[in-house]
C-alpha cells in the first residue's frame, strides 16, 4: 500500500515546526514517503497555498495524503477538514485552501473534532498531522470526523464576459521568476493582453520575445501569464496581485 | 529495521554541500529515509539550531540518527561527538548545538576521532555523516569512539525567580512569523508579560485578540511566546533576541 | 533496483511546480526515493547549478538519475539531452548545466524528442521529468532520444599559467557564508593570494586566523576560496563572481 503524504505549510524551516510534524509522520506511519511540497509558502498567505494546491495535487498518483497547513484562523472557531476528492485525500484549515479538491463533484468533507489537550496555537501538529497519519495507514475518511454541510469554498473571482467579447479578469500569483499569473483561459486564436496601460500580444513562449521584451503567453497551468525574457515581470513592469488584466481576441 | 536520519544545517541548498552529504548517505545505507529538517539556519547560529532540535528530535521514532551539521568551529580544536539518549542519536560538533538530547539522563557521548584525510573545512562530510551512516546501519555508538567526559553542555539561561514573585527571562529565538519566543514556562493562572515597556495579558491563542494588536500566550512548545495577531510582533514591536522579560502573575 | 533521482531546479517551492515534478515522479516510478538537492538556484543561473552539480553527482550510488532544470532557453531551439556518465544518468537542457558529467570519458548523450502536446514554457514537466521516470525504472538511455554529436560542453575559464609561474583565475561563485570560491586548485607549498589589491596567505581551516580576518584556504572541493572567519568575505572585502584571483608560490 502506498503511503505518500505531501506536506505544505507556511511556517518555514528553521524553527523546527515542520520537522515536528514530520517526526510525529513518521512515528506513526510505518514505511512513509514523505514529500516537501513548501515550506515557504508566505506567512499566512491562503490563496498562494490555494493556487499552488491546484497545481500540484493531481499529479501525485491514487491514495496520495495532502497534508495543508497555512492557518492564520487557528485557535479561532474557522473548521478543520480532511476532504476525499478524485481519488486523492486532503486535510487542512476551513479557509478555502483547499478549494482545488473541494470543487471537484462528489468530493466528501468530514469536519475534524480537537482532540483533547491540542494546542490553540498549532495545529499542525496536534490535529491535522495526526489526521493525516490515521488516513495514510488506511483509516475511512468517515472515521476522522462528522459530514461537514456548511458552504466551505473560497474561490478566486472568476473572469467576466463584456459585451464587446473582450474577458476581465486580474494577476492571481506572481511567480518565483516574477511572472505574473493570471485567472484568465488561453484563447482560441491570436489575442491580445491589456494589462497596466500596456497591450501585449499573446505568444507561445519566452523565447518568441527578445531578451528585456514584455510578453503575454500561456503558462503551464494553462492560463495567461505575463512574462519578461530572461527577466522579472513584476520588477519592470510593476505588477502584483489584483491588478486587473483585459484579453481580446 | 528503521532507517531514518535527519538532517539539519546551516549550509543553504544552493551550494550542493547538503547534497553531497546525502548522496554518500544513500551510497553508506541501503534502504536509507532521509529528512531534511532544515538547511536555512542562520550561518553559524548554533543557538538557532539548539532550539530547532529540542523541539523535533523526541517527535522522531527510536532508532532516529538526527544529523546537526552547524559548525563555526570547524577546524579548531572543538570535538566531534555522538550521542545516544532516550533511544534517538545524535551526531554533531561539541558546540552546545546537541544540548537537548545531552542534559537527558543517562545519555551516552563519544568523541569522534577526525579521520585521516579529512578536509579542515568540511567535517559534515568528511567526518558527521561517514559516522551518522555508520550508526544508521547499526553500528554500536561505542564503536564510534571513546567516551567523552568534558564539560559539553551549553544551555540558554534559565529564568530566574524574584523575591516578589515574578519570573526574570529573555527572548530567546525569533520564528518566520515574527512570533517572539522566550525562555518562561507557561503561567498556573492569569499572568502578565512585561517587554519593551509594554504589559500584555497572556491569553490562550492569536484569535483572541483583534487582529493587529499585540498578545502574549503559551506556544505549542509550552513557553510563552510575544504575537500580535496577523503580524510580526518583531516588526510592530521591534523585539530581538536576548531583550528581557517579566512575567507577573 | 535502486531507484533515486535527485532534483535540482531554479523553481523555488512556494509555486507549486517542482511539486508537480515530483507527483509525476512517484506516480510513474514505484518504489521511488526522490531527494531534493535544491530549488533555490538563482532564477535563469546555469552557471551555480553546473558548480553544484559537480559537487554532487558522484556522491550518489551508481544508477541515481539527475534531475536539472535551470533551463532559461526553454521553448527556444536549444536542445534537451540525457547522460549517461560514470555510472549515473542526468537529464536536462543543453546549456551547459550537465558539462561535469559531460567531460567524463566515455560520457553518453542523447538528443531527447520533444513530446507531443509539451508546453513550451515548463519542459521540466513535460520533457525533463517523464524522461527521468523512465531512466529510472530502468528504460536503456539509447531508448530516449538519438545520439547527440553537436558540440555541447561549456565549461568555467580554465586558470592560465603566467612565465612568473603565478596561476591566474577568477572567482567562480560566492558560497551562502560568503566565501568567494575561485577556479584555482590547492597549491603544493605555501603560496600567497592575490585578490582585490590584497595578498592572502593560503592556510589550512578558518580557525588558523583570528575572528574577522580574511583569509584563503582550500575548501573540500579542492579549490582556493577566500574567506573571512565567522563572517562574509564577499561582504567585508567587496568580492563577486569573476572577479580575477592570482595565486603565487
Amino acid at each position: 500500500m502506498l503511503r505518500l503524504i505531501t506536506l505544505m505549510t507556511d511556517f518555514g524551516t528553521a524553527d523546527g515546526y515542520a520537522a515536528e510534524m514530520k517526526g510525529l509522520l513518521y512515528a506513526r506511519v510505518p514505511g512513509a514517503t514523505i514529500v516537501d511540497v513548501s515550506h515557504d509558502i508566505p506567512a499566512h498567505d491562503v490563496e498562494a497555498a490555494r493556487l499552488a494546491l491546484e497545481r500540484y495535487w493531481r499529479d501525485f498518483p491514487p491514495s496520495t495524503v495532502h497534508l495543508v497547513v497555512v492557518d492564520p484562523g487557528v485557535g479561532s472557531s474557522r473548521a478543520a477538514i480532511a476532504v476525499e476528492s478524485d481519488h486523492r485525500l486532503l486535510v487542512g484549515p476551513d479557509n478555502g485552501v483547499l478549494s482545488p479538491a473541494l470543487v471537484v463533484p462528489d468530493a466528501r468533507v468530514v469536519e475534524l473534532p480537537e482532540p483533547p489537550g491540542a494546542s490553540a496555537t498549532f495545529h499542525g501538529l496536534d490535529l491535522f498531522a495526526p489526521v493525516a497519519a490515521a488516513l495514510a495507514i488506511g483509516t475511512p475518511i468517515e472515521q476522522m470526523g462528522t459530514p461537514f454541510g456548511r458552504a466551505i469554498v473560497r474561490r478566486s473571482p472568476e473572469p467576466q464576459r463584456r459585451t464587446d467579447g473582450a474577458l476581465v479578469g486580474e494577476i492571481v500569483t506572481i511567480d518565483r521568476f516574477g511572472n505574473a499569473i493570471t485567472n484568465l483561459p488561453g484563447p482560441k486564436g491570436p489575442a491580445t493582453l491589456e494589462c497596466a496601460g500596456r497591450h501585449l500580444a499573446v505568444v507561445r513562449t519566452y523565447a518568441d520575445v527578445a531578451p528585456g521584451e514584455a510578453t503575454a503567453l500561456v503558462g503551464s497551468g494553462g492560463s495567461i501569464e505575463i512574462a519578461v525574457r530572461d527577466a522579472s515581470a513584476a520588477d519592470h513592469l510593476g505588477l502584483s496581485r489584483g491588478l486587473t488584466v483585459v484579453l481580446r481576441p
